[in-house]
């Protein structure tokens, strides 16, 4: 019973901070696309508000569900052996309704229709090339800080993300269930719902290739 | 006797600590309103200013006071039996009138008449249901930091907090005896006396609700 | 003969801290109203590289110098009696040369002449105000990190100067060294030179008045 | 062989922490050009951008190959006997390919020729002056965090680096493999070829001096 319960509250953590997660993306580019008519400017307030929820949200729910929030980290985990298979889809569906939740929280904290369509085309080989790199980076930064503090990890994800919006043709989704969500928005942040498939392609292959490259990198050396 | 004097410093604590927090957030909102007319630049420079004055304010103040600032998180500590009821009411009076004393700080350092009147219409049902939800995420973000470093804590109430003024419709006031403070300046952070109460209330029901998540989330575990 | 050696480590340590810091804070104000017409644009990036240098300055010399680079955190110090008065004269000679040093390097990295007249007025009680709360939170921040790690007091540090940036009128000058350094450039962060008295009577009696209260403050407390 | 394989681990993190740089350099510089016209907007959404991937990049490489990803860095330690120079040939090589691989990716994210011209003129002693201050500001934070836990040395490269793309003239390249890499882009991070070697010796010269420095500076105290 202990375990139902322990896998319950991961279960909601996962599902929490994916809503807390989306709901900080598509609220904070709702508000910057009020304020300011520079993209670069949103843009820079939509990556603060990211960077910054997404490392608050690892330190507090590391503890409970590993706070992955993301299908392509917990199947790079699992490929790895690092994480039980049969726990997968479970966890997969906590961060897609987590997230879709959140950006249901996010319409309505700013009085649109809970539930709309993206409208942002974000297509071609230069856009599922940025999600297959900055997934790859994100995974590989997961997997570097792996022998390191909580805090490490949080603040590197959290700052990984910043930068990646930016370095990134496409942003730096990098998070199918986040993809997901997004397309159900049509403000700043959102996406075509026929332009997710290759972006969640682009982000498995990304997430694969990392755990293939982190397992031949950060072996524990016998000294540099 | 020494426990009087404890006290008396925990309140100073209290006092001063809101004093700064309120002078930093009403401070930062005139400059910034001074120098652009972009309303995304100046909350971001509001922004950075509240979230890192905020993360000094705790590292410094915590030893001696907790490092509350916040009616609503002392009463969420209160609720959980973390903080003795009897201190309770001196602890906010010493919150709201350093609050207010840093809004009169800030107008003092910025030329304007000492005490004013928010003249920003923050009311309807989307900005109270983002005062609950900044002031959840405040209030759990706090719960989820309980078994970690004061440094740890301090950046993610900054950075939380950093994050909430853009993903929230309200900018994330979360924090009854700031709202009160900032009803008081006619400047760009201010917010009408008459939309004050309801604030409050969303704050206290984020509060509350967050008390009772974390006390279910947040148990020790025994190993997910 | 070591002491001495020690002391002269310490004495360049203070000059070249001094020297980055002024560098760093004129520089990027020069390079800043460059590339923008938007003046919150410039403090912004102003004071982002002020706090991000300021505190990389604390941590890599601190352990030579204490990384005071402030007349006004030296004579704090120097009334708690926590440095030695002897030590005093060098010091505060140290810092203003190299605070001169940084505005010399600055003007030369950006072509301009080694030595300028600073332009922009800031004079008037308020003006004074905001320098004394300026430097007396500073001079708190300093105390009240003092039973903490070397990571914290420069984190919180860089983090307190980039907030009064812009919660206080003066931009938080909080520094008689760095005042009469910027009185030497006619770029974006100058100060007349008729103007840099009053300002540093007030950085020290906020100093003072931070070295009074921390006194009171941060006693080690028997427990909150 | 086992060293054989470390040392091959140890390269490819610098190659591939390098390419990981140089895109983070270049790809968010792309990305601020096409999104608005201010040019402080834009320089400071690269200068985030650059930080806070390089801090990562520091963190999780750091175990298995130092973290240079500058030629300046390896030769600096070279000289002061910290690093082998059998060593520092494929050190070298592999971060020129790695940060020119690092373009090339940057330029297919962003849907750009893989290999362009770089047209922005950087030439003239005042530039000379900013590299070399740049560089040797890098090297001294290096050295001066060498007591210290990766993280600090980390956050510290990342700080001092996002606040010398302000504090000089020439936005601090202070990297020769790097200077190389943006020689092959025609946007805004981009570099003439012909203005590459006094860039690249100005660099060397501040990052020996540095280690000239260092060694004087931060010995081991006795006490101060």
């Amino acid at each position: 019973m202990t375990s139902v319960t322990a896998e319950m509250r991961a279960l909601s953590g996962e599902a929490l901070g994916s809503a807390f997660l989306v709901a900080g993306v598509v609220g904070s580019g709702i508000m910057a696309q009020r304020l300011t008519h520079d993209i670069a400017l949103a843009l820079l307030c939509n990556t603060i508000a990211t960077g910054a929820v997404l490392a608050v949200l690892i330190v507090i729910f590391a503890p409970i569900s590993r706070a992955h929030f993301n299908p392509a980290v917990t199947l790079g985990f699992a490929l790895r052996g690092e994480f039980a298979w049969t726990r997968v889809p479970a966890y997969i569906v906590a961060q897609i309704a987590g997230g879709i939740g959140g950006t249901i929280l996010a319409h309505a904290m700013f009085a649109m229709p809970l539930v709309g369509h993206g409208i942002a085309a974000r297509t071609g080989s230069s856009q599922w090339l940025s999600e297959g790199v900055a997934t790859f980076g994100l995974m590989l930064t997961i997997l570097g800080c792996a022998q390191r503090r909580l805090e490490t990890t949080a603040a590197c994800v959290g700052l990984y993300i910043a930068a990646a919006y930016w370095f990134t043709a496409s942003t730096s989704f990098a998070n199918p269930a986040v993809t997901i969500a997004r397309a159900l928005t049509p403000s700043f942040s959102g996406i075509r719902p026929e332009d997710v498939p290759p972006f969640i392609l682009a982000q498995l292959a990304g997430a694969a290739l990392a755990s293939w490259t982190g397992a031949r990198l950060f072996v524990k050396s016998s000294g540099v």
